[in-house]
């Protein structure tokens, strides 16, 4: 059998290169739809378990890897290549993604202008994500990710609950201020998550904000804080943190640092700490 | 001349009873573009002068008239019934609008659905509206317009700083609480106003932040507040209040009035009040 096509592409030698530059090689033809996919689990053992799916496809040598974060701690001499190149494409297009969605909105963006934005094609980034609100869903799944990971680490410092909790404000200060574009489409764009993403985001997010509220709680019984109410309370230090994201400036009055420092006396004096 | 149309209409009774239905009289025929608009003071203009124009077409026989709040305050006796008829539009449109950009963002919300859902044709709307961003400005204006009428309303009642600041944060949880649908539609869509818009609204946005600083100076300068940096703790209280939105569940554990009293105490402390 012949490699040339049908006559359509023989005639115009040009035609047939861009025909051939749009499509990806036979072998690799991972993009077709209608191939066979392994299922992800169910998402009340993904809640039950603790393990939380990324959108992008799983690797079809390794299907069991879902792990979250596609800077795979796994050094370069570990992770076979395949891998390691579906992970640099991966976090390129989440990159873009990020950006073109905080510049143009969710539904404005399409996943052509993705690929365009990267010089590459619609093949290119089907390779990795079957759908547009897949990408969304890793975006946010990193950003509440990160939040999470920001308010677990700070908790499990040294120190009084006082220190803690001003140790948990500087570092989800931080994570608002060095992400401000991911924490907006975040915000933004939660009404196009599909509803099991959404349901996952809404999980961790409330996870977050009951770690501080057990921190308060902590701080209560330990006689140093003085909360009326403890949810109340860790929804407002969320909430006066997330807030950052809306009127930070890199040009502004205060230096990032200086911002998570004053959110951190904040968050202490809503916990009702006497000095 | 007849008041029959050309022969494509004359043949099919039922289609020229629907182009009648979807076609306006011609002597109120507003909605035709290219007719003779007075066009609105420019922006510095009107940020100086305080007169913040509403987005909706100005009434042709009183141009000068850009009241913000389409229910004005006039009766319904002193007002003309054109303009009654005027403002009741312009209010549904907005009740619409808000409701549908809440449920599938500004840019999944075309004009024609919007004058679907009140069973209505386009030329409906555009006889008050020319551009969908109008109909954004216009609810984000009198979103922004109430939180700022909130805290200045709060600024003058009598009594302490202390007093006023918690009355100030009573007020401005209320509208968030409120108004959330409206509320998520203005932080959400922020990116989708036109950017002179966007000036006026961000503007407007400075002012509830300035009133906020101001009252805690007020307090600073009497002794009974301590704030080390009074901008972040204005933005601090703002933020909190205005997170509201994000988790008040009307069947929640907590009443609004519960939720108004918690912020209000919040807000002392983070204005370093010393009960």
């Amino acid at each position: 059998m012949s490699v040339w096509p049908t006559t359509r592409y023989r005639a115009t030698s040009v035609s047939w290169m861009i025909f051939r530059a749009r499509r990806p090689a036979r072998s690799s033809a991972s993009y077709w739809p209608g191939r066979r996919r392994t299922h992800p689990p169910r998402l009340p053992t993904l809640l039950k378990q603790q393990r939380l799916p990324r959108a992008g496809r799983p690797l079809p040598h390794n299907p069991e890897d879902q792990n979250f974060d596609s800077r795979d701690s796994r050094s370069a001499h570990t992770m076979p290549m395949r891998e390691q190149l579906r992970n640099f494409k991966k976090e390129r297009i989440m990159q873009e993604a990020e950006r073109l969605f905080f510049e143009r909105g969710f539904r404005g963006t399409s996943l052509e202008a993705i690929a365009d934005s990267m010089g590459m094609t619609k093949p290119f980034v089907y390779g990795i994500y079957d759908k547009k609100t897949d990408i969304l869903y890793d975006i946010s799944l990193r950003n509440i990710s990160m939040s999470l990971e920001a308010v677990e680490s700070a908790r499990q410092t040294g120190g009084t609950p006082a220190d803690r909790l001003a140790e948990v404000a500087r570092r989800l200060t931080r994570v608002c201020i060095e992400h401000r574009e991911a924490v907006t489409v975040f915000f933004r764009e939660e009404a196009s998550l599909e509803p099991e993403h959404l349901l996952v985001i809404n999980d961790m997010k409330g996870r977050v904000d009951r770690a501080i509220g057990e921190l308060l709680q902590e701080g209560v019984a330990a006689g140093i804080f003085q909360v009326s109410d403890v949810r109340i309370a860790a929804l407002a230090i969320g909430g006066m943190i997330s807030w950052t994201y809306s009127w930070y400036r890199p040009a502004g009055r205060l230096s990032a640092e200086d911002i998570q420092s004053q959110m951190a006396l904040l968050a202490l004096r809503v916990a009702g700490f006497k000095t």
